[in-house]
């Protein structure tokens, strides 16, 4: 995949012959994949003319219409760039300057985001240790203390992953009943939902099924993972009105000036049922995957596949062998566990190769 | 401009028939325009497939030898969401965490951007009023003093903006003077350039020419107003490697994971001249408006015309009059100052149908 | 001053001894001075046995009763280290995150405290130049606008120094109008008020009357440039209740574990009229000062003695014949500037012997 | 304990009189004792007359030479207010604005600074369990990787507490092997030495046996624990010069003008062995505790007690009945684990009562 480039005329060529290979394959991240083409053709229609900037259009408008049939009327949704933005913008939302976040010890924000919640957000994360990325009450009271003691960073926010960055999917029913811990003890919930179509697909439920109605304040709505170039949007559910959100946004470095551009990929997204439609073609592709894998000696699934990702222990050298072929991460490389990400694009043909070339691997692993 | 959404499939037809109407022109920001066709090539050239994110991509690279073709052999560039983003950054690369910048009081990272470089960056700034925009040796003066003093953010970063918030643009001369002055009591010299690209079509001069030729140690390249979908760069000039720009994007919430389309992007913008080609346009359009306004009696321009920006003080009444038919900035309410922004896609009869306007509102104001 | 030290017991024999020359007198800051005797005795009074750290001692409860006998009975007192720690938490406690403070470009918050509130308050400062160091509702308009733009940092707070840098006093009359104000405008008025004694012995005005009764909101009172070892309080004064000044001020690094010693110099500061004693006494030898300077051909007052400190413009060389006898600041050095302070212990013969100094300098500056 | 304060004259005298009870003891934290009599001392040898504020005083001065005969000559001392400001003050100047750091989960930064060290500091801290407080080079492993990964914060620096919160002592093998693996990883090495006296007492070794020699990189250096009346220094070590410590001390709010009595103080402390004297008696007081402790039968002790601490489990209801007399922190309320710590001034009779009222508690809990 390498580019030797003489001239701007050879980049040009280049570009538009395309400069990587659009036939391989990997399994390292949902983040691999491109756009979707009705995204794509969502901005070309956005595109052209002049529109007002920095989210007064009549795309981020329609958003606004179409998050609330998603997720009630009470629903604000505010576009921003990334995911990182999008949980730093809920949690200081939800977080007076002496705050504190209950997270699992997996969370993305505890461990992939190099510290912007606390660097940027000026947040202390107080993490827990779970089995599966999953909170519970009880887990949750192993932080839950200390209100009024001016030595401890107050713990005001639970923040629980749906899906969890271990795969998992959290059930209407348990994220009420944290919810209503939650609320019981004077505290948030804010929701990473970076892939939360993939849990309704796996829970075959709507949208605001296991968001609004069972007691979540404020949502990271993931769009990148699930087939946008770039987008998601901090959804406010709390029916009081947000403190400030526009101000954190722009303050954040998350206002994006020709905003119809994120508002139309995320129109695109929640129409005709394309966030759905993705969700569970990359969720359908993990099963199978997980399936297959179930079935070799050597190999065991470390986590229920509940979403689009398989999680699994190797045999030693087994990885390295796979690796020959697709690219993916180790999870916990002193366990030998590995992860597989499936994608709204990846096919059957995919997980086909990546099983054999596991099955060779574990039969012959030097 | 409103919209009524009765049904999924009511947004889906209408985003396809396209929410807003393309027809409509404005002059209130170069951002209110879209995306120039050749960069959606590019978007779509980039998609398709799996590529690793984060920047390990062919795009990403090939951007790199890009960059270094127009700014010499130790540009690299780091690809971020926004400018506000791109001016966080490269202000924070600079510093340490006791560092303050002197910048021109009207520089964007002042006014515009709700205390970014202070909440998120940490940075003091120390603004400093001028006629146009332009610092000048004395007036960096007025904040250059103070090292070794406990007491005072240590000045140690100049940022000047090229071309200027108020439309001007630096000549090369200038800028090397102000870097030697800079370099020679131990500062930084940083560029916003967010419209560096009016500036060469300007000076009629390659980029090069007025920033890593004349001293810039870091510069923010700007590509969202030049006709990206969304977009911006550091570039660090610097020929002593940066300290630290991947871990500081992160941390920053500035970090795409699906950098190709962002690569592409500025590939597609810095191949063929499209940069020049359109930011040539801009500067064109607006000298025609400059030169129609200039010649319309009650009204004056207020700085010269050396961008894509026209800046005018109308008689009492005529720009609210002006205003029913475009949207354009008050710049100065109190002297009766507004600003009028040409792009891309401004075309000559836009021009001509402001200058209509505007003859119009100064004939008969009420 | 040097001070060579051999060993241990020499350095205890010293200490015992004195290290410093206690005849030794200077006009650099009310800063150089020490603590009053009866601060001392008040520090020994609360010493020995146990007492409840961190605030919950008879000391700092009794010390709000007497806050309350000066300023009202919805005043509370937080005691803190330092005019800096004082001043961030003060504005915290004012501001969103998306805050912004007006203040004069002279104010301390703005030029002594190396960022302090920019990089410690996450606040931006909107500085507005003045003649003398104080704000009026015109000059604060210069920067109160833009509210609900999310681009600008909002001016949700106005900053006055009482009495100001620069020696000046606003009347009571002058800090009502500027709370009424600032108050119509929706923001909240903060004052530091390091030398607020100075300013009710300058008036002749109980603190009350020019704080609480006026319209302040939060006011730093100072109390090491007074006559203590070292402690401020910041005096929340507005009827509601803080927002959580407790947690900020252990999160900022200002929460004494011993309070008892600063609350206990505080109660002495405000007992008895020490506070006064000390401050009319300051105030007297610079109005001696003062007077005796404009006495003298050549040298000029630049600002009204209205506190401890005078400001005057002295011929080309004399600052430098007159610094080999006495320490003080340069204020401006390009208009030859300087500015004496005079604290709690300076003498009459102290003044006299600066007069001489400054005499002889103009007289023969070479 | 409580105060009525019908007039100043009345407050004046409560004052002179003093308003605690000095019999009064407790074991709730060595904060509540007050200040050595030497310590006072120091504070009115080192007043009267004029001295340069914020640093540039002869006591701190003499203090640098004192600091180099204790961690010899490399070693550079910075005064500060508090514990807090100090540990974030070190950590700060050993960290690039994306590093880490790696501590036990017990650690004071962790659990009771409110968060200072992530907002203030802008730290990410990587907290890890232990079962007594102290981090081993396999402990540090846990969290010691990821270098070069953007997405994870940098861990760069290893912060271990001499003596721990646990009351516990590392020696210096442990310690040394400790900074030859965090070099060995290009990490640096911070010890919190609020209790750093206390260490010594119980290892009978120097102060530089255990910092300067085994390779502590910056000392957080406890004063007001061992007896001052506020004041703790940063102690730089490590023989490059530190970055910016000034600058950084002064942004954090942590620069005391009249610094000579801070300086004065810390000099008191480490002449003529104060220093050990206190701790000493403070370790032999928690040593008699321990040993009356562990004859009782139903408590046991649940840490060694290598310092001033002592922690034991306790009867169900055992613990609120021995509160009745002396106050105490449970320091794991699920287990019923309580804190006792004794300090410079406890004595034998303090211990002996509070024996009593345990085995009192203990034998007739209800």
């Amino acid at each position: 995949m390498s580019v030797s480039v003489d001239s701007k005329a050879g980049i040009r060529q280049l570009l538009s012959a395309r400069l990587h290979d659009p036939t391989y394959r990997g399994f390292a991240s949902d983040n691999y994949a491109g756009a979707h083409p009705e995204i794509i053709e969502a901005v070309q229609a956005a595109n052209e003319g002049h529109v007002t900037a920095y989210g007064e259009d009549v795309y981020t408008a329609a958003l606004q219409e179409l998050v609330q049939s998603h997720f009630g009327t009470a629903a604000t949704a505010y576009p921003v760039f990334n995911g990182t933005g999008a949980n730093v913008l809920a949690l200081q939302a939800l977080l007076p300057r002496w705050g504190a976040v209950i997270c699992a010890a997996t969370a993305h924000i505890n461990t992939d985001e190099n510290g912007a919640p606390e660097r940027i957000g000026g947040i202390k994360l107080l993490p827990v240790p779970t089995p599966d990325g999953k909170l519970t009450p009880a887990l949750i009271d192993a932080e839950a203390w200390g209100w009024g003691d001016e030595h401890r960073a107050q713990p005001l926010v639970v923040s629980i992953t749906q899906t969890t960055e271990l795969g998992t999917c959290y059930t209407p029913g348990e994220i009420q009943r944290i919810a209503e811990h939650v609320h019981a003890k004077g505290m948030k919930l804010h929701m990473d939902g970076a892939r939360l179509a993939n849990a309704a697909a796996h829970l075959g439920l709507p949208l605001r099924a296991f968001t609004t109605d069972v007691g979540v304040d404020v949502l990271s709505f993931g769009g990148t993972k699930n087939g946008l170039l770039f987008g998601e949007a901090v959804i406010w559910l709390n029916p009081q009105s947000d403190p400030g959100m526009s101000y954190l946004r722009k303050m954040n470095m998350q206002l994006a000036s020709k905003m119809r551009f994120v508002s139309a990929q995320l129109i695109a997204l929640l129409t005709d049922g394309l966030w759905l439609r993705s969700a569970s073609h990359a969720n359908e592709m993990a099963k199978r995957l997980s399936e297959g894998i179930s079935d070799l000696d050597g190999v065991s699934l470390t986590q229920a596949t509940q979403s689009n990702g398989v999680f699994a222990v190797l045999p030693p050298q087994a990885a390295a062998k796979v690796r020959e072929s697709f690219r993916f991460y180790d999870w916990d490389q002193a366990r030998g566990e590995v992860r597989w990400m499936c994608s709204w694009d990846t096919t059957e043909t995919d997980v086909q190769a990546l099983l054999a070339a596991v099955r060779e691997a574990v039969d012959s692993p030097t």
